[in-house]
This record gives C-alpha cells, structure tokens and sequence, in this order.
C-alpha cells in the first residue's frame, strides 16, 4: 500500500531503483563522486506523506460531490491529495523528497461520465470551488499544482475507453482520460496505431496530450497532438464544446484548437477523435548515420526534410555531448569498432548520430529511406546500420526511469525543450552548451526530436551534483539562466511539454502584452470566475 | 476610364465577353434558350454607376483620414464606393446587374505601410467608423459589404511587398496584400513557389487567403492556407498581434491562428510568414483516369489518400455531370476515342475523371505517380494520360470568366463547398443531385478537389435559367435549400470560400451556440466597439 512521499515522486511503478550501472560510472567520473555519494540514497522521501491543511471543503459540498460520482470517487485523504498535487517536473520531485507538499487540491474525484463531469463543472462554478483536470500526471510544468486547493479530476479511472474505431476516416473516438498503451494496444488489434508515442506514453493520456500540446518520437512523419485532433468535446463553466468531424472547414477560427494547449485552464476535455494510421511495423525501415560534427549532422537533416521526397516519421540528431553519453551507457566505447571509427576522424566530442525510421506503405518505407541514405552521403554522414536506433527505440521509454536513481545519488536533473528555426538552431545549441559550461560540474546533452520544413526541436537534458542544503533555489537560478539563454538566442518558450505554472513567467515576454490580453480574454469567457486550473498556469493572470 | 456597373462585375478585365461557343450549345439545348436569348445581354449593368447617398463621413474625418494616408490615397466618388461595396459573390453581381449598390462604404483608403494601418484603426475606433480590410475582391460570401458604411481599407495598392525570402526557413513574409502572381513571380524568380493556387489566384491576395481560409488546387499536397502560416501580423482595435516564426510551439493556444479565417472581424492583417516550397515543375507528373462511376472513383480515391505512400498534390474527382460536361466543352463527346471508351463500358451520365498530379523531387513524383497509377488499376480506373489533366490545367483560372457571359444569357450560376467526412461524402452527393433534379432545367456539377485522409471537399456548380422579373428571391430560396441539403446530410458549413455574410445564418445552427458564445467573446476583445466588418459576418451578432 502506497503511503509515503517516495511513492509518489517515482516514475511507473517496477524500475525506479534499477540504475545502469554504466550510467553511474560516467556520473561518478564527472562530477567526482566518492563512494560514500553511492551508499545512501539522498533525500530518500521514504517517510509517510502528511499534509499539514486537511481539505477545505465543506461537508455540504463533499455530500453534493459525492450524490453525483458516487461515495467511491471522492478521496479526501493525505496520501491521495499529495499524490494528485504534482507531476513530474523535477522541482516537484525535489519538494517530494524534501517531504514538501506545496499545493495539494482538497479532494480528488474520479467521475465515470461526461454528464457527471457536467454536473461537477456546474456545481463547482456555483460555488467557486478550483478544479485541475488530472490525466496521467506527467506534466513537468508544474501545470498540476493546486494552488487554491479545489478538486483534482482524474479521468483516468473510468472514462478511459475507446468509443469508436472509425475505419472509413481512419479516426479514433476516445474518452479523454484514456492512457497511450491502452489506447494503442486497441488500435493495434484493429490494425491501426495512434502514432504519438511521447517519452511518457506509458503514464500519459489523450486529454494531457492534446492539454498540453504534446508531441510523440513519430512527430515528424505524423505531426505534433494539434496535427491529429479532427474534433473534441470539453466541458468548461460556459458551456459543453462539442466540434464536429470535417477534415478541414473555414468557418471563423476553429474552436476545438482553443482547447488544444489549453493546459486545463478553460475546461475540460471529455472526448477527441484523432486521426489514425495503419499498423505495419512490419513496414518499418531504419537507419542510423554518424557525422563528424553536429553542424554537418543539422544542415544535412535540413536539407533532407527540405527535399520534398517525403519525410521520415522517426527523426533526431544527438549533440556530440549525447552521443558520446550514449556511447559509453552502450558499451561501445573504446570497442573494436569504435578505434575504426575515431581513425575514419569521427572524434568524440565532435561527432553526432543520427536516427531514421520511416513508416507507412512498404514501397514508400524503401523509397524514403534510398533517398535519406543518398542524402546522408552527400552530407558526409557515415551509415552504420539499422541497430543503433532499433537499440535506442528498445530504452526509449526506461530512460526516464533513470532521473530518480540519478536523484538518489543527488543529482539535479531535468529537461527543456524548443522550437526554433533553421536560422537560428546552432546559435541556441552554441549559447546553451556556453551558459552550462559556467556551471562546474555539469554536463548538457542537447539532440533534436521533432523536425519541420522550417526549423526543429531542441532538447536539452541536464545534470549536475545538487548543491546540498539550497537545492531548490540552486536549480531555479540555473533553470531561469537556461531558459533565458534559450529566449534570448530565438528559441520557442515550449514546444511541447506546455507552459505550466514552471514556464508561466516568461509568458508575456515571449508572447507580447497583446497576444496575453487575447489569451486572458479567452479564458475569461469560458471560465469566468477563474475556477479551471486557476492562478498562474499559461502566465494567465 | 471604369464607370459602370458591368464595370464592376466582370471577371478580371480582358476575357469577360468571351463565351465558349460550345458551352453556349450546352446551355442551348439543356435550357431550350431561343435565338432572342442569345441576341441582348440579359441585364447587361452597362449604366453608369449611381448611389443614392453620398459619403456620411463627416469633413473633419475626411480630413485627418487624409492626414494620415494622404489625399491621394482616399476616395469617396460614387464608383469607387460602389466598386468596393461587394465581391464576387452570385448575388452581389446580380445586384450590380439590377444596379443596386445595398452596401457601399463612405471611403476608400490605400494606406501606405502598417504604421498608417495603425493610426487609421486607432482613429475609426475612437470615431466608431466601421472598416472593412479589401483584398483581391474575389470573396463569394459577401464578406466585404459594408452594411454600416465606413471604409474599405483597400491593401491591395501599397501594402503588396514581398518583404523577405527565407532560404534557411523555406518561408516568405509577405504583406497582405500582395496578389498571387506578383507572389508567385517573386518566388519563382529565386528558385521557389507558394504552393496555393485557388482559382481566383490571379485576383486574390494572400491576406484575403488567410482571413477567409482559402485552399488551392495543390491543398492535398501542400495544405490548405492554414496549414502554410507560419506567423502573421495584425492590427486590431485591442492592439497591435505579431507572433513569431516557430515551426510549432506548445504556448497554449496559437493566437495567430484566431486570425485565420477571422474575415476582417477581429483587425487588419498586414503581414504573414508563409512556408514556401522548391519551383521544379519539370519533376510534376500528370495523370489522369476515368472510372465507370462516381463511387468507384470515390472509393479508389479514398484508397489513394489513405494508403500511407505519400500524396498527390493535384487531386480531383469530376463526378458524372461534371465529367459529361468536360467532354462535351472540349470536343471530345462523340470523338473516335470517346466510342471505344462507350464500348469498355465507360457510359455518358455515369463515368468519372480523376486527376492527378505530384510536385517535389524528381524520384518522388515518379515513385507516388506510379504507387497512384497501380492503385487506380485495382479500382477498375483506366489511365487515360497525362494530356486530360494537362489540358483542364491551362484552362484553370479562365474558367471563371465564363459567369459573365452566362449570366448575360439570363443563367443563374453560383457554386457552394462543403467538407465531408468519407463516411458521408456520397449521402451529401447524392441528396445534393435529388435536391437540384426537383427543379427543371438546372445542372449541378459536382467535383472533389481538396483530399484528406478522413475526408475531401465538395465542390457544387449549378447552371439554371434566372426566373425573369425574380431573378433575386428565385436564387435566395433555391440557393438555401441547397445549403441546407448539404448541412443535412453532414457536409461542413464551408471548407474554402469562408462564411461572410451569406452563410452567417447558418452559423450558429452548424457551430452550436456554446461554439457562437466563443467566436462572439474572441470578437468582442479584440474589437470591443464593432468597427471591424461588422454587422453580420461570420453570423456574430
């Protein structure tokens, strides 16, 4: 039974204690760690979770509550208030572990129907009580936070189902708490896949994607969330939103797109149908290239997804400070093949990989990746194999477990992320890795994941040893220095984690005093006394 | 020197009398017309043009309008008032053939850059003046009648810069009210091309694009031009929105994308990033098939669409009536070919063009053709050449000059749109063909001509003989009925044209109220006192 702060800070549920061995090795030799970092796990959070306000809400509104979910759905709790209190952002984790609960919502209902979430949406306006609609928590905007209390909303419990598998418009019709596995193992049966596969697809659902604007390792050959959503149905304090299935229409600005990065803070999404695709994995082609330099390895990406031969659905770059990360968590290190490569002038430090995968009919699988490969070789990439990226595809999704060993051993860690241009990509890359470099100890892998005609994503992953005692404040000055650097070099605020309430002070900056009124504006029609996911998140006053 | 009515409402300037003789014989014979018909321009508009009221802006608004544009740059004679009171919409000409003018504004104002933009928004919202943004002119849903009087803000002068070629990116920024062919002979000129062709391209303009959502003849290649924006610029009463260029963000909603569609409700837009793509039309690859039925057609296009081999560009079905039409128009009826085509079973009144073409690199244009070419076969369609979709290409634009003569022979013709899912793309084709046959001598041709995975678009073209004397109330009923018989069935209120005033009564049945709510809200932030095209468009109150 879970019960303590540990328990909820944790990725899943099997693997948080299994640390790669390899991984340790690299962290101990940077960050000159001694033994004794390695016996005890710091700030372990194993203590029992205790909040220090019990709920605020009144009886009469419980009761209320529960006459329309059911006695089963409430929890007014501790443990379940803490638990629904946060995401995953690393500073959420920090407060965890240092047994902190900041904003815990009063109760956490659990409806089992649209009409239901209607009712609570209508009667929570009347009495001015928050809701945070809750998916599958693995938010790291911090856009989980309850701040003046209220409800959590988990939609995972019960409207978590398929609705309808449409074969003629190759859509899917879910109920919005739905997880990704549950959702893909459906269509898989049927002969079809989502094609969103975040790295938090295991834990994540429909209604956080399209809530947060999520986007999947498959984004360049099927889009971002905001590319697969034909239609949705949300409840919000104005009224039900219920946008019809067209492919495309022009009739004023679309509606349903309000909702999609809407992060909880005009309603709640109930429903989505999203667009679908064959399931032939079968079909799948793969390629791994090696480049001498991370400049070589981006201007011949560029010029592949430029090229108008197709595009793979696959597609990233690693920094050489990942390659090489990713070289030695592999073992292939200082291996046979690795002195053949160094003597070809693929230096560590210097060179980047590269992966492709390319889906869809078998025939065009083959023909994108032909002309992928000839690109490669114009560009003075090295094409070896198809294992590389089927090997990275296998950890895909475990690496995250890694953050909380890493934590254990007192490393701070966390990961940002941003669209930018072509123009400006390499002048991001270069300000990022200098602004890490002043740190001591510290180390920046940067790759790109998600790759448009006009630009790409960049992602940064970071560690260094947490300085003992100011840990929370250490990270919020060095995290505000990252994100600073990213906006002053031309990059996007978000491209696809949200905003949050961790992102929400830049907001303005980056949008203008204009676009925040539209935004404001927004809200206030749909929500108007300022119960859905209120104060700060999306920097919405 | 332009000064009457028929001045107003022909086609573009040089092709409007040129009837095509052997449509004329179609109309002939399908509508019994008698010699005496063919003999006088049936409400020919060769009057010169009258208002009955003069210009209700006062001097003093004259005057400091003058101040901020300059004198040369502002007109109040009756036909420049009357030449921007409307646009090509069937009933509008119809108007101006009846010389009427419902709607005119009191001005016309060509400012000069965005800063004059500013000021004259500034001004007119202080003053309570209605504006209304003018491009092209070639909007078919009354969106640019001035109900309330005001100004049109013509773009179309000064503000028709390219402003930036974007190598890196592959986008251009454009003012918005540049025209296709002076975009497209830019772009051309370095190696590019804008990728969005709708078939007003010669008379349009890309910030009409954008504000009334059009779509291209190459949409299923290259999106409609929603999906091109990358950012734009606007001014509103509320303020001046500029976004940045990022090839996605996940920053809550996109603001810019509240302007796409906007029909001028919400401000001005002056500027727009749009993506862009290589000019290699050497590589293009034509087909074209013929199928011995629309549903065939339809299926197999369905097929196409959605077999995950990559996407034509060009894409269009010619159902039956439409096709008959075509062969008839160019000869080919009763040719040599035209009976060995009778004889495999392709019959008159049943059999269906399609037509296809692929852009891009060369490998790819091959490799989609021949993927389209097999998968056609096993839809029992027959390759017919690449000549039929050649040829329909040449005659693109100027088909749209055939309204006038046509109307000069006492014929209705109008067109409509819709998008429909698959599922209910042949329910809506099939209602539209019974409604129309309960009226005698009326033709509808319908085509399909903007491809999606989960749908397409419907294209409606309906030729019948005015109803002398009625020719206003005639249309308005048989046009409802049509609109209606669409929305019936599942097809979208729009899915290129926009809404403008002539559809706004079916807004609010289509979008739902809660949607209408929202549409109303976003209108009211920015544009808190209605100058903004106001009095009907988009069916905001």
């Amino acid at each position: 039974m879970d019960s303590t702060y540990r328990d909820i800070l944790k990725w899943g549920d099997k693997r948080e204690e299994e640390a790669d061995p390899l991984m340790i090795k690299i962290i101990r030799d940077k960050f000159d760690l001694e033994d004794s970092d390695l016996e005890m796990k710091y700030l372990s959070g194993n203590e029992p979770v205790k909040l220090e306000k019990s709920s605020s809400l009144k009886p009469r509104q419980l009761e209320f509550l529960a006459g329309i979910a059911g006695n089963d759905n409430i929890q007014c709790d501790d443990f379940s208030r803490a638990k629904f209190s946060c995401g995953k952002f690393y500073g959420e984790l920090l407060d965890l572990r240092l047994n902190m609960i900041p904003c815990p919502p009063d109760a956490v209902i659990t409806p089992k129907s649209h009409d239901e979430v209607v009712r609570i949406v209508e009667y929570c306006n009347n009495e001015k009580i928050p809701i945070i609609p809750v998916g599958g928590q693995s938010s790291v905007t911090g856009a989980l936070k309850a701040p003046l209390g209220g409800i959590a909303l988990d939609l995972t419990k019960h409207l978590n189902k398929v609705l309808k598998i449409n074969t003629e418009n190759k859509t899917v019709t879910v109920q919005a708490g739905i997880s990704g596995p549950a959702l893909e193992d459906e269509l898989n049966r049927h002969g079809f896949t989502c094609g969103h596969f975040p790295q938090s697809f295991e834990f994540s659902t429909a209604g956080g994607w399209i809530a947060a604007k999520g986007a999947g390792q498959n984004s360049t050959g099927y889009g971002k969330i905001e590319d697969m959503v034909i239609a949705l149905k949300a409840v919000t304090p104005a009224g039900v939103i219920e946008t019809k299935e067209y492919p495309r229409t022009a009739q004023g600005w679309d509606i349903f797109r309000l909702f999609i990065g809407s992060e909880g803070t005009l309603g709640i999404i109930t429903e989505a149908t999203l667009s679908i695709h064959y399931y032939n994995p079968w079909n799948t082609t793969y390629a791994s290239f090696i480049f001498k330099s991370f400049k070589q390895a981006v201007a011949t990406m560029q010029k592949m997804i430029q090229s108008e031969y197709g595009k793979p659905h696959l597609f990233r770059i690693s920094d050489p400070e990942e390659t090489d990360i990713a070289f030695k968590t592999k073992g292939f290190d200082n291996s046979l093949s690795d002195k053949v490569l160094k003597k070809l002038g693929f230096i560590t430090g210097k060179r980047s990989l590269m992966f492709v995968a390319v889906e869809g009919d078998k025939d065009y699988t083959k023909f994108v990746l032909n002309k992928i490969k000839s690109t490669a070789k114009k560009g003075k990439g090295m094409y070896i194999g198809k294992n590389p990226v089927i090997k990275w595809l296998e950890q895909r999704y475990s690496s995250a477990y890694m953050r909380d060993p890493l934590m254990d051993l007192g490393i701070m860690t966390d990961t940002l992320e941003t669209a930018v241009t072509w123009e400006n990509l390499l002048k991001v890359w270069s300000a990022t890795h200098a602004y890490v470099n002043q740190r001591p100890k510290t180390l920046l892998m940067i790759h790109i994941s998600h790759v448009y005609e006009s630009g790409a994503n960049l992602y940064f992953t970071f560690l260094s040893p947490m300085e003992k005692g100011n840990e929370r404040n250490d990270f919020a000055v060095f995290h505000k220095g990252l994100i600073e650097t990213i906006q002053d070099n031309g990059g996007s605020l978000s491209h696809h984690h949200g905003v949050g309430r961790v992102l929400a002070p830049w907001m303005e900056r980056h949008l203008g005093k204009t676009s925040m009124e539209a935004l404001t504006a927004v809200k206030k029609h749909f929500d108007p006394d300022n119960i859905m996911n209120p104060s700060g998140t999306l920097g919405i006053p």
